[in-house]
């Protein structure tokens, strides 16, 4: 087995040269598939250290009006793992935008998506959200690559349709902290944490926590060093200037007009619930 | 002026529901530069609250091999900000893949954007950002509506871009840790802080800075309370399951290598800087 200086400059040459850094001269992505998959006989495959190198297959969900940085704080974390394929997987080619009309390209269709993915990954989102769980494609995409994939997770509402698909029955999991209860609605047990592991559910709070939850399964999968050397690479030591990040710390005057001003997405949340669950009955 | 109550609800029907919810029967962007901005005769807009209804115009600047996270993070609060446009600013209208090769399209061209910008945010990459610091376009571009901006601003390495384009001589700054030192060759006093604020420069260090950096803009900007809110609402509240986000809490063989690694990328930026002086001096 390598040492650790070995380990790391050949991960930097893997992870850093081979997509943000361009070190080493690997070939160029050709196909959209290809994102960051490092050529597979490269020579550090055999000499690599159990873990410092991967082969996962991690589907990034894309659909409309979904949150823009629900995706990039994870994948920023995912395409860090040397070895993985990073797929944004939508349903048609299209560019799709994000609820605040931003376009980005997806490199997947869900007819091209593999069957078995390491990683199922749902962002969050409000009425794109409500609208891809009432889409039976994209349910039924994200039930069918869920049931196989290793890891099933989101960040923000994204469990919402993880929900829908039926597969947090009976799971602990998260949501947006305005969503959270509403897990219950599909069989979920809500809890109040920024990150919920409950077997291979991974489940995060909202939009921000991306981080947090994908250092979280990083470190699961790939072990602490690997993290820990992402984490410095990434500079992730945060400083909120202000402390008002969740309904514990916020002003209670605040909290209730945005509970208030929720309330008839929450009353969406469940109808949608009740048209899933007649969906699935027929 | 309106109570706390009517302020934080107005808003929400303007941000939340102007891009992110839906609740409020807004109209649909139509061309990509109205993206966010509400409708200028809202009712609204004569009752709000000094400072919580704006009209500034944010030109983030998309370049080939930007990393895709320093953008997002401070997009995600910059459209926070009621009455305010958003650009993706590029020097061309086709889309722009990053360093990771997502393609991204931008709303804007360097010939479209508006000469006064109220906010200039440049994002930061490696040899992306390099290649963007010598392109004479863009350094020109930036340097022309950098001059005329009320904040200059930049997360990551995008303060060399800020630096090439001669507009960080005399401040205070900072980037990515590994590029922090280099900033002097741009005649910048480097500080190791995560968000620096030097007059109408501000600058965060590497790319997960972006939300503490956008927050503490939006804190000048509109004020306590209102970054407050928008703090709650993206449940800003991190908690990373590891502790090695920078220099000074990482072991020192990773640190001794990750510096070694980057110390060819480091000559690059000292060769930038020559390229760049030798540019001006013609």
């Amino acid at each position: 087995m390598m040492n650790r200086r070995d380990a790391i400059k050949t991960w930097l040459s893997l992870v850093a040269g081979g997509t943000t850094l361009g070190f080493a001269d690997q070939p160029k992505p050709e196909s959209p598939t290809d994102l960051v998959a490092p050529p597979p006989e490269h020579e550090a495959m055999h000499a690599m250290p159990r873990g410092w190198l991967g082969n996962e297959t991690i589907g990034i969900l894309m659909y409309p009006k979904f949150t823009a940085l629900d995706l990039f704080g994870p994948h920023h974390i995912f395409i860090s793992m040397a070895g993985a394929k990073v797929l944004l997987v939508a349903k048609t080619p299209d560019p799709v935008a994000t609820d605040t009309g931003v376009k980005i390209q997806p490199t997947t269709t869900f007819a091209d998506c593999p069957e078995k993915l390491s990683i199922l990954f749902v962002p969050g989102g409000t009425t794109g959200t409500l609208e891809a769980a009432l889409d039976k494609d994209t349910r039924e995409f994200v039930a069918d690559r869920g049931e196989k994939a290793e890891w099933v997770t989101s960040v923000c509402t994204g469990s919402l349709i993880l929900g829908a698909a039926g597969l947090l029955e009976g799971y602990q999991a998260t949501s947006h902290w305005m969503t959270r209860d509403s897990l219950k609605e599909f069989g979920a047990v809500p809890v109040n944490r920024r990150v919920v592991v409950d077997r291979n559910r991974v489940t995060g709070a909202g939009v921000t926590s991306g981080l947090d939850f994908a250092l979280q399964l990083l470190k699961d999968i790939r072990g602490k060093d690997y993290a820990e050397t992402v984490q410095l690479f990434s500079e992730y030591d945060p400083r909120p200037p202000l402390d008002c990040g969740t309904p514990e710390k916020a002003p209670k005057e605040m909290l209730k007009l945005l509970e208030d001003m929720f309330a008839p997405f929450g009353k969406q949340v469940t109808e949608m619930a009740r048209e899933v669950r007649a969906a699935r009955a027929n």
